[in-house]
């Protein structure tokens, strides 16, 4: 017997045969005499809906009231899965984030949760009635609905386990598991049975969109093993754990890749102290993130070239507040290119083992593709190349670290 | 300055363009110094589209989660009148059921409210805050989700216009008041500029979907000024108030008609102390209402013939509770006929006045209208009739108590 949090993503609620699937699956872990509290998000489409609605309504609305209005959809999934749950002879009732409660910071469109309540909770378990939650929200100080963030329910579900102390945390999503790699472009691309807590959340931060990164976060934190498995198909899927519970560490063990990074490069800044606060100051005053940062040595004294990149929906604004301070800057000239990828190459092995960034060169200088920005990490090495090269890239880099499935 | 409740109902809030023009209205009271409260329904489709989910979860769902789901309407419309209105320079908040809190009794799926609290609402109004009210929910003893029945946001409005002592409960509907009967049959209906409680407590029960009729007692009882009007016409609309303020009072003020009746006669039931117990007792346990009764003398001694009627809906399980007990109740036949409707003449001026029945016997007697059953109370007197004549009666009607528009 165990206590197991199961967590539903959109495409595994999108409609009542789904939730009905979905309810057969929590079925049987009760039947297997766990407990279990299942979280759930809103059917597929609907939070998006939400998000127009709200953004057609005003172009700055109240984050107090977006938060109302798109936590909604959290709240039909949980009361629909406990009425099928119910309708299985499965003791289940519903649970609004406000109920519980969780508390969070008051953050509104991506709150951070405080604290869980989960007293009740463990008291119905032992009546053996299922706990149905509606993910993605909270309640702050002042009473009102708080929301996560995009892909908040992985973010609900792990907290709650912690809170519960929880055996495992299973997250049923639209994918079968973590991957090597992209098998929509590698075809070779291997499911792996373990990942550790800081190789995901380079993935996840990397582009690959299997769980929000904060859950993740929050998972290492708080040591919760987390499976990521598909609700559609009955086989096992990956874990996520701490390091010393993978036995046989590959110095690989993934490559992600995001294309939602442009590059910027100003020629012949004036290399002087203070001149990068100078640069990234505004920048960050406008809320732009800037991710790889490179400065080369100019041919030219007393003048260097810099390179960075930013979100590419971000592009256009950062442009605009550079070039309105070009004077005071002294750049020469501003390049800006959205056709760019950053592909990294992931694992926990390479702390231990030099030559991993010297492999991945050799492989993308084997195949011709030049490298624009480096940049590394202690478990990862990321480049920046031209997005035509995407495909060939991940591919060869996949076989030079030996990941291809046999 | 006054306070005001505005309460405006799904077809009011059906779209983005129409909660824009809700939020102008609130704007033009707000501007005139009132305090205001706005209690929203769910955007029109959106609690039936909830409903059909539910139905189609489970054919008898809890009621506790059927609430969790079908209240997530008015969360939506409330959060984004709320956005609208400040993008109009209101200052505005969304109230959950839950938040204000509308406490009210368990009665899932058509909970009765038993208290607002409305101390922070006042005191937001001293800050020039307009409060967005969810309506149709409140919460149980418990803190789960209540629901107040299908028209239910009419109620919360009242009900907080009592809680908040309002000056006035202004209902904003697709329709722009009060008709002395249905205009889509009789042409020449006319609006009134007035109505009692009791008289619009009777139009609403007897088929005038224009006002919940849980909130007409409402406020019939706590003396809230209820004022039905337009969404979509700068019309006045209909007063509903109590008696002493209509100076002069119209013998009949309206006619109402209900097509949800079916008849039920029973032949030549024993004529036995306890008999009408045994007949409606079964139907009463099997929680079908009825309405009206009549008991003929039968030409057989011993025997008398029993005819009443029951919502057209029930007919079916009520035919088939009394086929089932026909040897116990001793008739001799059962007859059937949906085909029927109820017609009332509503007036409190026929407390003191005799002759209103006799005027509505002979003005269908006329028109060759046959009357089937009649039942009455002190402010109405009801027939029923084939449905094929029911233009005819209601036009003939509206005609002999003087009703018509010049």
């Amino acid at each position: 017997m165990a206590r197991i949090v199961m967590k539903f993503g959109g495409t595994s609620v999108a409609d009542l045969r789904r939730i009905r699937r979905a309810a057969a699956r929590v079925k049987v872990e009760v039947e297997a005499g766990n407990d279990v509290a299942v979280v759930v998000s809103a059917m597929a489409g609907v939070t998006n809906a939400m998000v127009q609605l709200v953004s057609d309504a005003a172009s700055l609305a109240d984050l107090r009231e977006y938060d109302v209005v798109v936590s909604s959809g959290e709240q039909v999934t949980s009361g629909l899965l406990a009425v099928v749950l119910q309708s299985m002879g499965v003791s289940a009732r519903s649970w609004m984030g406000w109920q519980i409660p969780v508390r969070t910071d008051d953050a509104h469109g991506s709150a951070r949760i405080e604290a869980i309540e989960v007293q009740e909770m463990l008291r119905r378990f032992g009546e053996g009635q299922v706990a149905v939650v509606a993910g993605f929200q909270g309640i702050d100080p002042q009473g009102r609905i708080t929301t996560l963030g995009r892909g908040g329910s992985d973010t609900s579900a792990v907290a709650l386990a912690a809170a519960l102390q929880a055996d495992r945390c299973d997250i049923y999503t639209d994918v079968d598991g973590v991957y090597t790699t992209d098998p929509r472009i590698v075809a070779k691309a291997r499911k792996l049975d373990r990942i550790t807590y800081e190789e995901m959340l380079e993935m996840a931060s990397q582009g690959a969109k299997v769980l929000q990164t904060r859950s993740v976060e929050m998972a290492m934190k708080h040591h919760v093993r987390i499976q990521v498995l598909s609700s559609f198909e009955d086989t096992p899927g990956t874990l996520v754990v701490d390091e010393d519970e993978i036995v046989e560490q590959a110095l690989v063990s993934g490559i992600a890749y995001s294309r939602d990074e442009a590059k910027i490069t100003l020629l012949r800044v004036l290399d002087q102290p203070g001149v990068a606060a100078k640069i990234f100051g505004p920048l960050a005053e406008a809320a732009i993130n800037v991710d790889m940062i490179v400065q080369n040595v100019s041919a030219e004294t007393e003048r260097t070239d810099l390179t960075f990149t930013v979100g590419k929906s971000e592009l256009e604004r950062a442009v605009a507040v550079l070039r309105a301070r070009q004077e005071e800057l002294g750049f020469v000239e501003l390049l800006s290119d959205p056709n760019v990828v950053k592909v990294s190459v992931i694992g926990v092995g390479m702390r231990s083992h030099a030559g991993v960034a010297q492999q991945m060169f050799t492989a993308l200088a084997e195949r011709g593709i030049n490298i624009q920005v480096i940049s590394t990490s202690e478990i990862k090495v990321s480049v920046l190349i031209a997005e035509e090269y995407t495909e060939l890239a991940l591919r060869g880099l996949h076989t030079a670290y030996g990941l291809d499935a046999a």
